[in-house]
């Protein structure tokens, strides 16, 4: 992997090799994998990598937009897929130039710069008719600007001079899943398509649903290789959903012509007119070089690397593919608003919609909290702000407060379907979002998690009114049995996916006796705390419920919290099976004996409630407990959920299972770095991002927080000379520096 | 070229290999030629022979209707490409299915079927996971319907079973000039997409000029191999500009699933309301079998053909090339409605939008006066039917009476623009119509040529009121000398367009001279003709004008009839070059002298204006005057129009020089079968067609109508065992046969 046949004009801004990832050669077979991979966010909007010069083998070009939200026919509201704006078609005499209807292709590579955030491509392009031109290209959404998108395309005509022709296009046919015809679906109406008599291309849509505005504004400029601006006759060639912007250049021979397309989105979520907007704001770039806007939005990710980037010497693979989980994770959610979350496939594909799930509290929210609080508080705060969809949702089911969805868009109500269908059109009953109630606690926990690392009071007081709600909640959903005065919840699933409707799940009912316990020591606490004091009095919290908050907890039924614990009532009554084959990465393989036997009729998992649970409440089993629980469920979980190889990687790193802690961190790591699931093509594993980080620094940097300090306990893998991260603590940035012999901490300022 | 490896399912329609012609093994090099070679034509509409699979090798799907022109920002009306029906997407879990998104094509065959107006096509695509599986599709449009588009797709997975996905597709963002982003126009606004409770997929659209609504609607029927009709759900998927009915279908390895689309196309020139005959229409449609269809369908084109064929024994390829271009030809035109002509491209490509030229008075319509004068009476009538445009366009000049455009259309106005464009964006002022007058003096030559020889006296008149106008204008339009007492025509441009702008073109006044006086002469004879009598009443035809029709038409500048002609005054001043060299084909090539003077200065031709005017006033002029100028001339032509090489062929075959006749011959007959001049993509040359058939039956077989019989004089070539062909004469089928030592003449009745 060499960069040695990319012109120089690009070689400039690519970064060490370290920082890189590489596609060489092109064969078009791993498009969609790649668009994930490849995929930029700026915080507000995403593009994933497809060619601008457009292709037919499978691709899936996609750019969406935080809260930009529709469902239309599809059976949830789902991130739109919005014009999409990365294509340039260029033609020699109308023939089409690029990598799918050239005669030859050599020297391609395709370069993700994680350090800078940008995309570069180089090629030659061998025509039918022997023309070689070298095609390159590079990519970036402003991490500075965030609503801006800007590719260069670096033409050079090897062998020929003549007239080439250029469509600088915005299509706006396009649609969601759009390589997925059963489920193909256009979430906006086109409303109009205009060039103005600045050469500024728009396209203004709106969502079918709820009629939210959007502008697609795009404009060219184009350079000699000298840098110097050539003017050339714009005409507006659009017709039917596709913004054309044509216009010609006579090449030389040998010579490299820029042509630079800058494209600005703006939707109606917070400003009126996203059309002038739009407009306006390509006008006022004009001021800045390509080079200043390179710098500016490199310059934001300096900053954000200088917090985050972990650096591990000694494994190259796992060096580059941490980077890889941790500039996917940070550069998605937005750190400028609190109305939108993180997809549980970043905004990087077109799977679950870019709904939140319970990923963000348990494996996503960690991370934030110790490294960018700030976005953190957004993620958190985003919770509150849907509450009335929390609200909503427990009424559809009959109960009181507040119940979290399952996925969760902008509305903050159910997105979850009740039925779904597979990819060979047959439908199913899906009984996720009424069962997996757990959701609604896991958010409490995340919060909480929050607010006792950051002590932000003004997210306090917001949080007092999710743990109120939705405690109230779980009082009216949790069912007392009077002949044994206890508290059941029957008919739900915990994190394994694969025993549904069970009765008494460990997890959710110990996750549940939890928050209604905070919740009463919380609200018993008043006296102490004047935001708790005032919330009391603005709601008419009555002592009762709090004393029921308490009361209710404490009867809710958990079977035994010491020795070997049942995932759920019945679950040892299940057809016994252990793993006794693994794949060459380590990974469990399902028993040949369990062919023709329904899952959840075994005792085979797809993740392990109990040591979920013993992970996020640690402190409160005994050691001896979690051991036995993590011996027992290792050898009957088969990881089919990407967040648990983390869990089991740090628990086993702590519990002293150490033989596959490592696999089961680079299972996680890898992911998506290797597509090791299979399914990068619908988007980045946020969870695992999330979970890999913890594997990391909870479980071979060995954190804790004791006393208010931090404290670590490195289990390093032998081939890792040194570790080190950032963490926020306490408002300042300590820079970790773990080898073997010791571990070295740095106090800096944060910026 | 063998048909081995179709299946039996399609073979038994394929006819016999001397009515083939073949695409063997794909390589998209040649789609647009393609596209037009194997383009079908129902008299009504034409399909373009593009690949339904989606290709993204350069391609120009297209389909058009006669009389569906518009304007919108193109610089002249044009034919509207209208939605593509030509689609039926295939998939195999989301993976594209076809011809460019496979790893391998295996024995790929493409037959144009010319004796029954199909077109076949096999192929074996192995998909990058390894699939492999027979694909093949049957193509018609048909004779009987002419508003009816049929395919049938052969889908058979040779080495997997599983289910396949489809999407039969209209697709309503195509455009005119799809692979020419310069040119590109959409030409029709969609209205509405939908797909009714039984299942017809049906888009409406209107041309955006005239408003014209379409209705372009489709239904799938699925069929075992053994015929056994297959029910599936269809699901309305449209999206955008994109009607979408999706389906799918479990096949079995080894077993060959039928996919057939009826598409009829409705537009609102002569019926209120297409859409709900076109609706009606396919749901009539379903009584009716594929191969009852097809049999109706070949029923028509055993009419056509019996009339039209030609046999020539002894040249394979030149038996196949006859019946390529007379496939072509016969095709196309309306044979029910006289609002339409053909366009110089037939309706088989895009350039000339489609537009009548004097190639159909001159070229074709020889042929259709001689082989379906039925046809020819709708070609002159079309002439009296844009009548109204003809008066308009004398008086944008400033002239009286009709003025027939150079490119006519739907509206009879001029089409051919005053300003034109370059491929490469230069604009330059093109004077044709202003100049290339001798149209108007063309259709007059060509609707007497169609009276003379049926004695049509319901077109006749029709033919006076053309007569009597165009010769108004011309009294108009010439320029009197009053010095020299002559009539003059300047600032023309005749038949030979490399000479501009030029003082009384020899072809130009001499067939205006005719034409003023075959006016005097049918208005005189008056008193003989009931028509003629009523014609003058009506319109008031004073005495005085007809008088002028012979005064200024007997004052028209010929310089001389006899010895060597002058193309226009000053010509024989022009530098004076000969053709020395010639290229494989024995055409003329270029003196390399010429290089850098320009051509207007020289005396080499694009075509022979003077012979032109000894053909189609051949007994006017003396052997040797005759001879004289085809020596001269031939030494100065280029043939750098399609209609060119057809003239000099008869006229030498007539005038003694055989030696090139068959050259001339074949450059004509293989214009678009070999695309000898590089431009058969663009459609196929109608005159070319017209005039191969002229040479062929004037020249070769010798035709010569002498006191009301058909004579011959044959001069067939040598390697010509025998020539057979019919003629409509006299309301009776006259089937000759010539061969070395005879000619037999078989008369049959018309049928």
């Amino acid at each position: 992997m060499n960069i040695q046949n990319i012109s120089k004009e690009i070689k400039k801004y690519i970064s060490d090799n370290q920082w890189l990832l590489f596609e060489e050669g092109y064969t078009g077979d791993e498009n969609l994998e790649l668009e994930s991979k490849f995929c930029l966010a700026s915080g507000l909007m995403s593009l994933r990598a497809s060619h601008f010069e457009g292709t037919v083998r499978k691709t899936l070009p996609a750019n969406y937009m935080h809260g930009v939200f529709d469902k239309d026919r599809a059976f949830q509201r789902e991130l739109v897929n919005l014009p999409n704006w990365n294509i340039l078609k260029i033609f020699y005499k109308t023939i089409p130039m690029g990598l799918e209807v050239a005669k030859e292709i050599e020297n391609y590579t395709r370069i993700l710069d994680m350090k800078k955030g940008m995309v570069y491509k180089s090629y030659i392009e061998t025509s039918f008719d022997g023309r070689k031109t070298k095609i390159e290209s590079i990519h970036f959404l402003s991490r500075e600007l965030q609503d801006t998108g800007i590719f260069r395309v670096y033409v050079t005509p090897l062998n020929y001079s003549g007239q080439i022709e250029f469509e600088n296009t915005i299509d706006a046919s396009i649609t969601n899943f759009i390589d997925f015809p059963r489920f193909r679906v256009k979430h906006y109406n086109v409303k109009n398509i205009s060039m103005n008599e600045e050469n500024i291309l728009y396209v203004n849509s709106e969502t079918k649903d709820f009629k939210l505005p959007i502008t697609t504004a795009s404009k060219i400029y184009i350079y000699t290789e000298n840098g110097e601006e050539i003017e050339k006759i714009h005409q507006d060639k659009s017709y039917g959903e596709y913004g054309v912007d044509f216009f010609d250049l006579n090449i030389e021979e040998g010579k490299t012509y820029i042509i630079e397309k800058r494209t600005v989105i703006k939707n109606g979520l917070n400003i009126d007119n996203p059309e002038k907007e739009a407009l306006e704001k390509i006008k006022k770039l004009e001021s800045e070089t390509f080079d200043e806007l390179v710098d500016a939005h490199v310059e934001e990710y300096e900053k954000l690397w200088n917090r985050a980037d972990i650096v591990i010497k000694g494994d190259e693979k796992v060096q580059k593919a941490i980077r890889f989980n941790i500039f996917h994770l940070m550069s998605t959610p937005n750190p400028k608003s609190n109305d939108t979350n993180i997809g549980a496939k970043l905004m990087h594909g077109e799977e679950y919609g870019g709904h939140a799930f319970w990923d963000t509290e348990l494996f996503i929210l960690p991370y934030f909290i110790n490294v960018f609080p700030e976005v953190a508080k957004n993620l958190v705060e985003y919770r509150y702000k849907k509450i009335e969809g929390a609200y909503k949702n427990a009424m559809k089911f009959g109960y009181t407060g507040a119940r979290y969805p399952w996925e969760s868009a902008d509305t903050g109500e159910e997105e979850c379907p009740d039925w779904t269908i597979e990819p060979d059109g047959t439908c199913y009953k899906c009984t996720v979002a009424q069962e997996e109630i757990h959701v609604t606690a896991d958010i409490v926990y995340g919060g909480y998690n929050y607010y006792k690392m950051t002590n932000d009071k003004d997210y306090f007081k917001k949080f007092l009114l999710i743990l109120y709600e939705t405690s109230r909640y779980w009082l009216s959903r949790l069912e007392y049995s009077k002949e044994k005065d206890i508290y059941e919840l029957t008919g739900v699933t915990g994190p394994d996916e694969w025993h549904e409707n069970v009765r008494n799940n460990f997890y959710t009912n110990y996750i549940v006796k939890w928050v209604l316990e905070l919740a009463n020591r919380i609200f018993t606490n008043q006296s102490n705390d004047d935001l708790v004091k005032e919330f009391i009095l603005n709601k008419n919290v009555e002592d009762k419920m709090i004393r029921d908050f308490h009361e209710v907890s404490s009867k809710i039924k958990i079977k035994n919290t010491k020795g070997l614990i049942e995932q759920f009532e019945g679950y040892f009554d299940l057809i016994d099976y252990e793993i006794y084959e693994w794949d060459k990465n380590n990974m469990p393989i399902l028993p040949k004996e369990i062919k023709g036997i329904k899952r959840d009729l075994t005792t085979i998992n797809k993740q392990a409630d109990v040591v979920m649970a013993h992970f996020i409440f640690f402190d409160k089993f005994d050691l001896e407990t979690k051991q036995i629980n993590y011996d027992y469920y290792e050898k009957r979980t088969l990881h089919r959920s990407s967040l648990s190889p983390s869990i089991f990687s740090l628990m086993g790193l702590k519990l002293g299972f150490t033989e596959n802690a490592e696999d089961y961190f680079k299972r996680s790591l890898f992911v998506d770095f290797d597509n090791n699931q299979g399914n990068t093509r619908e988007g980045i594993h946020a969870a695992s991002c999330g979970g890999t980080w913890q594997a990391l620094v909870y479980g071979f940097a060995g954190l804790e927080f004791k006393e208010g300090k931090l404290h670590f306990t490195p289990r390093l893998p032998k081939s890792w000379e040194l570790l080190e991260f950032s963490l926020v603590f306490k408002n300042k940035l300590n820079k970790i520096k773990i080898n073997n012999e010791k571990v070295d901490i740095y106090e800096e300022e944060l910026c």
